[in-house]
């Protein structure tokens, strides 16, 4: 890892608490604070809309559009600017050239809002969902053997009307990685070639991307959560072949190659994809929190020093009695997702665990699907951060037994 | 008009030019700034992804909606929160219940972004799309006179099968307002009782909006431009009766009732329109904005003080030779649009006369259709920058003679 300062000193949410949801939102350093509030002066300085802001303004988004499409191993070319994760997720899909009877097969792990967004896709477009099972093979397998799991998985659901597979690279509940590089080459060999969406929600800033980033059709991420940027700015990732059927929906100026009249084409590249006018600050407060990460060390680095830090937390969990952790096996990545339970064997009440830690001002969070404790440990975790939490556990279950 | 100190000492953007483009961007406002910069640095002191966090995310978003509702004249429960003018307009109309051969009305003077929408809307849903000649009535009518004959042109252009009007409410190139409540209670006689979309993108902060916000369908604007608020976050008004049947089509967490499960059906308000993470921080922003602006007066009196200003420039032009505005009686709110043209009565280019006087600090925009260049006041201006733009303009007429 670098020897620079750790970006962690450099983060005001982290002090005077003990953070552990990275997976929900990232603490924003103050340098990007600074950035975004620089940039704000320079576009009120020279702008807000003149001939003399544009440059300024082309500048911020350029950066940010190469940094992560850096990150995703893809060119600038592939990549869309998007508010939210949700927003590089669904608008893509509704362009695609769908036909009556297509299946939509979705992991059974995917966030509610994407599975959401594809039930009425489907209903509009009359299309079939069907459910790709993953949650149970991840809980009692090794990563390592995971990958040949989920493809034998896959070759049992995939039929020829298979149209779309939307599967997370980082599941957001269980923590698993999901092997999307195989399964992006078991699709392209599949009769339909059916379009792969990836939700990298979790993935992006937290695990090496670029391997899955650039195989998938769709692979849509935020800024505000493992990269610790903003929130209101994200990407997507997006294959050639999309790009050249793919028509755009939520169409505005920044979609038009001519945004001057209405007769103009759209965008050849990914920016067909983004709309109108956006929070270009925004970008400029990213694009300094992805310097502060990489900082820290490469993808590579960062992850497997979040690999260390949740071994720790994982293995503390085993030996913490009541603790049951949602995988056998020490998580691949920084998410360790678990449950605590009484002498009876009997769970007990998630929310009750969250809001206790949290009077301690430790934060985790709970989640539905299943019903279960998530921590989050990243780059800026400590170990003695990691130590506290499996204390604290350690204190409440004994206190409630 | 208030006593208080005036809002343009307040902004940074003002200091050293002479600022016209109001309708392309507002200026921001320190304060909006440091609002913005104080929210974030609650959200970390909080957060970001805390229980005790949420409150205080809730109540920004609630001030700003309530504000902005407050405006339109509609309860909360009718607004939704956007990125910008362009999803507020759209995103509604993608899940409406459009049936093959239905027809889009569309003004003449709307914006090429949502005219590119409906054209690939119509594509998609085998739709019709007809034109509402309204450009020629603005140019050569008292906006008095405009109400009547807008009606009579729409008398004319509506069909069986018109299911859906676009206007905009003040229009962005000639300045003129269109009678958006006259236009609404035509519409409900209708047999087909069309839908009515209002892009308010130059009147949200310009005019009263509140008569012509309350009847419309789809009511849409943006923060960013008349209001003074930072780029990024707009609202839609929606009607009553498009909520009971308009689908959202951008869906994410924020659409559902209950966002930890997809089985969630959508929220039954405005709010089934919003889609996932956004920036809570723009809408300090922006709530600061909208107060510093209604400290200057109320709508109706800047309103008052705009069409002031404007005339102002309006009789500055029709002295000045080579000039003439696109209206030929003074403007009814702050836009002014004109040519320039040389003593054979050509027209001289627009884009020459833009970068002349930005060289000078003087800065207006052009425009394309009509190709024209467009000067916006608003309470900010003073006389003096209008006499200013003036004495530049006879200047450059001078030199070019």
């Amino acid at each position: 890892m670098s020897a620079k300062r750790p970006v962690r000193e450099l983060m005001p949410a982290l002090a005077g608490k003990t953070y552990f949801n990275y997976g929900g939102q990232g603490p924003l350093p103050s340098p990007s604070l600074e950035a975004m509030v620089a940039c704000w002066r320079t576009i009120q300085e020279l702008g807000p809309f003149t001939t003399a802001v544009w440059p300024f303004i082309e500048a911020q988004t350029v950066a940010v559009r190469q940094a992560l499409a850096t990150l995703c191993g893809v060119g600038p070319h592939r990549l869309a600017l998007t508010e939210n994760v949700t927003s590089g997720c669904v608008l893509p899909l509704w362009g695609l050239p769908w036909q009556r009877g297509d299946e939509l097969l979705l992991g059974d792990c995917e966030h509610p809002g994407v599975v959401a967004a594809c039930q009425e896709l489907a209903r509009r477009k009359a299309l079939r969902v069907s459910v790709l099972p993953v949650l149970e093979l991840c809980c009692s397998n090794t990563q390592e053997a995971l990958e040949a799991l989920v493809l034998e998985q896959l070759e049992r659901a995939l039929t020829p009307n298979t149209r779309l597979v939307v599967l997370s690279h980082l599941l957001w509940n269980t923590g698993s990685i999901m092997p999307i590089a195989a399964v992006a080459q078991r699709l392209q060999q599949h009769s339909n070639q059916p379009w792969l969406l990836v939700d990298a929600a979790q993935s992006m800033g937290s695990i090496p991307v670029d391997e899955a980033a650039s195989v998938a059709d769709i692979y849509a991420f935020t800024g505000h959560k493992w990269c610790c940027g903003p929130e209101g700015l994200g990407g997507v990732a997006l294959s050639e072949r999309l790009l050249e059927v793919a028509q755009p929906t939520l169409i505005g100026w920044r979609s038009l190659r001519h945004e001057s009249t209405a007769a103009s084409s759209f965008h050849h590249d990914a920016r067909r994809f983004e709309v109108a006018t956006s929070c270009v600050p925004l970008a400029s407060g990213l694009t300094c929190s992805l310097d502060l990460l990489a900082a820290q060390g490469s993808p590579q680095q960062r992850h497997q020093r979040c690999r260390q830090l949740a071994d720790r937390l994982w293995r503390g969990l085993q030996a913490l009695p009541g603790a049951r952790t949602l995988l056998n096996q020490p998580p691949p990545a920084g998410l360790v997702s678990f449950t605590l339970h009484d002498a009876s064997g009997r769970q007990r009440d998630t929310a009750g665990t969250v809001d206790a830690l949290g009077r301690a001002g430790i934060w985790i969070r709970r989640l539905d699907q299943p019903d279960c404790l998530r921590a989050c440990v990243h780059v800026t975790t400590t170990e003695a951060e990691v130590d506290h939490l499996l204390q604290a556990l350690t204190a409440l279950q004994q206190r409630q037994a």
